[in-house]
């Protein structure tokens, strides 16, 4: 229990401020007077010795993506500003209120959550943390900045294809993604129902943990000791190692030295045939496409200018698949799940690169095929893995302080959530920074 | 437990054999050795005290879209004559075995089970059980029969948009489709994977529940008792009485009159909010449609001249539905199958006609127009109950010997199967022919 809450919410509030036009930014609002006296409220709380959760009095901001009631919430597009005021909060903010939570914000997001570049004309573009002239990734943008800058001890992103692994390990952050099934997606904009999921983005493991177990609804119980020694790690190379850059590379595989020597059984695994899938199956569309055609019809038909033409060119591309290829796609996945399910049923995790790249500078991807070819790349390891619906942390590699940050994304068994958080704290031991 | 398996087995054997032509109408195989020596089994089982399950020694046909090892699986389709054998048996026909159910033979069907009618260009059309030249109702068209001419006890069938209750209604039996995901469909050749369910045919309530809990997997107990007194039973009055025909009106108020008296509550319900909505928002294209164009899409670029034209028809309107517009029907689906649950949350049953019909005469649908119109008026009151995944039963209504059957559809809550089984067969006592 911290009894500290107004001083650490009163020191975020005025980074964010101090910050100025890049606070802007990163944070779409901030709830100054409201997260005070709700710091306030958890001090008097744990004055008394009485603490509402793990996460009372905790510095929260989130996406703004999540309902907060009264507020029109604008998923980053122009075309919400002014849309109707939402009625009610979020399930997972209503769950972190009743926490005792401190929510000082809704972050900054790609337009519609619909690219991993993290780029936003509309409400500007948060430096990434480590270098501002490159970009934070996306799209939970603002909110791995924000954690990585200590504007926010936790920050609740979203996932729909790498959404909050890619801004952790371009920020040097912890981010975890769940299987989708475990986190309420009520009150949040959707970006694809079938692919979006719900997850934290913090400094530790031991955070998102924390943030997890009260947006998914459970009892917070303290993680499971577990033994580094004898963990089964499969290593998946082959497509999803090309493009890597060196730095990348030789981090990553630092990393998997390390957990050899302490007695981690690593092997290489050829999963070619389920990592390439996704992107052989939806080459004539994706499912991402079709579901996001569906829920921004009225702006395609009305206003698509208003759109990011990065992001309307994405969306379009669902408008013309026949049903009957998306029909095709869930019953492939369908099978493609089972059968990976299956080819890593005697792993505990998998390993790889959370993204083959460091953050690439924000000119470097200024045209459309640039950024096309550059989004590609930054969103393919982690997509993979909400396509076989995975739950999947990017945990930071300890590459000093002056390098560009690394992350290694970590693996787990559908519904094995928590073992996954579990076993990334004990090997977190070896990444952090 | 019954002894006289061979006695019953040759008896239905003999029927078929009998019928002539009119018996490869409604079998599409028989298994005549095969069938009598599982029988033989079970009756010496019987003769030791040994039972292996309700279902030990009774005759049992399958509809022909479950896998047979060793057999192509038509589905009705001309195509499939030379399909490659299935490689073993479908789940439920594994199951019904295990259990000692004599497997008689396989039943004819519409064309890919895609029509309530009945009526089959490839295999012949089998003529009501009441009237040969009426249509038997689809798709299980032969499972109806059989089962109305005493050549099967129980027929496996199954229920898209009726395809149980349709020919249970007309051929004067018994049919039930379960919630969807009871029964498993592995080794089922899918019309729609959102709305395929698994059910059986047979000439009373039990016979029904008896092959349920072997196909659902689940251990079989008696039907708990329950009191027709004060069941709460709603009539959604509206738009699924319409274009009602007076043999079936009638029948089904003396129905209601009856329960009424025994003390059941009976209330109208408006709920064309949710009755409707279905073909609302299918006019531009169903879930079925677009799932059967995925299906089916090898044959309909190559060979889409074999395919019955009244079939291929409703299949073609799927190949050029916009993925969207999918999507959309799939949420809209969700959020309505939600708020009719809520609605419905107090009752026990709905209760309304199976079909406005009695079954037409085979020559009255035999043009497009005709066809359609009859078929969508066919499939109207029971596809509703499949899009709200709601389990659902036809009771033959006591009508007399000489008039037509009408079929009495009873619907109860998602997952409250056994609930449904077992009013089912209280209220039945007054519907029995």
């Amino acid at each position: 229990m911290q009894s500290n809450s107004v001083q650490r919410t009163g020191q975020i509030l005025a980074a964010i401020h101090d910050a100025g036009d890049e606070g802007r930014r990163i944070f779409t609002r901030v709830y100054g007077d409201a997260a005070l006296s709700t710091a306030r409220a958890a001090d008097e709380r744990a004055k008394n010795g009485i603490s509402l959760s793990a996460l009372d009095g905790r510095v929260v901001s989130v996406k703004d993506l999540y309902d907060i009631a009264g507020e029109p919430t604008t998923a980053g597009s122009a075309v919400l500003r002014s849309a109707p005021p939402a009625k009610e909060d979020a399930v997972i903010v209503q769950r972190l209120r009743a926490a005792g939570a401190v929510i000082v914000g809704k972050t900054n997001m790609t337009e519609f959550a619909f690219s991993g570049i993290g780029i936003n004309p509309h409400y500007g573009t948060p430096g990434n943390a480590h270098d501002a002239t490159r970009i934070p990734g996306g799209s939970s943008s603002g909110a791995g900045v924000a954690v990585a800058r200590g504007m926010s001890e936790i920050s609740i992103g979203s996932d729909t294809g790498g959404s909050v692994r890619i801004p952790s390990a371009f920020n040097g952050i912890t981010g975890f993604k769940p299987t989708q099934s475990r986190v309420p997606r009520d009150g949040a904009f959707p970006l694809s129902f079938s692919l979006d999921s719900v997850g934290p983005l913090a400094r530790n493991v031991l955070d998102c943990a924390q943030a997890d177990a009260i947006m998914s609804g459970r009892r917070w119980n303290a993680l499971a000791p577990r033994e580094v020694r004898g963990l089964r790690i499969g290593i998946p190379r082959g497509l999803l190692f090309t493009q890597t850059e060196q730095a990348v590379q030789s981090a990553f595989e630092r990393v998997i030295d390390e957990l050899s020597r302490s007695g981690c059984r690593i092997s290489d695994m050829q999963l070619d045939e389920w990592c390439g899938a996704p992107f052989k199956l939806q080459e004539k569309g994706t499912l991402i496409a079709a579901e996001a055609a569906y829920i921004h019809a009225d702006t395609l038909a009305r206003q698509p200018d208003a759109i990011d033409p990065f992001v309307l060119a994405r969306i379009k591309r669902g408008e013309t698949m026949p049903a009957p290829h998306y029909v095709g796609l869930q019953r492939a996945r369908e099978q493609l799940r089972q059968s990976l399910d299956a080819r890593i049923a005697d792993l505990d995790l998998l390993m790889l690169p959370t993204v083959a790249l460091i953050a690439p500078h924000i000119d470097s991807v200024a045209n459309p095929d640039a950024f096309n070819t550059a989004n590609m790349l930054v969103l393919r390891n982690t997509s993979v893995f909400n396509f076989y619906d995975l739950p999947a942390m990017s945990l930071p590699i300890n590459v000093g302080a002056a390098a560009m940050p690394v992350g290694l994304m970590v693996v787990a068994r559908r519904n094995c959530d928590l073992d996954l958080l579990a076993m990334a704290r004990r090997s977190r031991h070896r990444c952090r920074r």
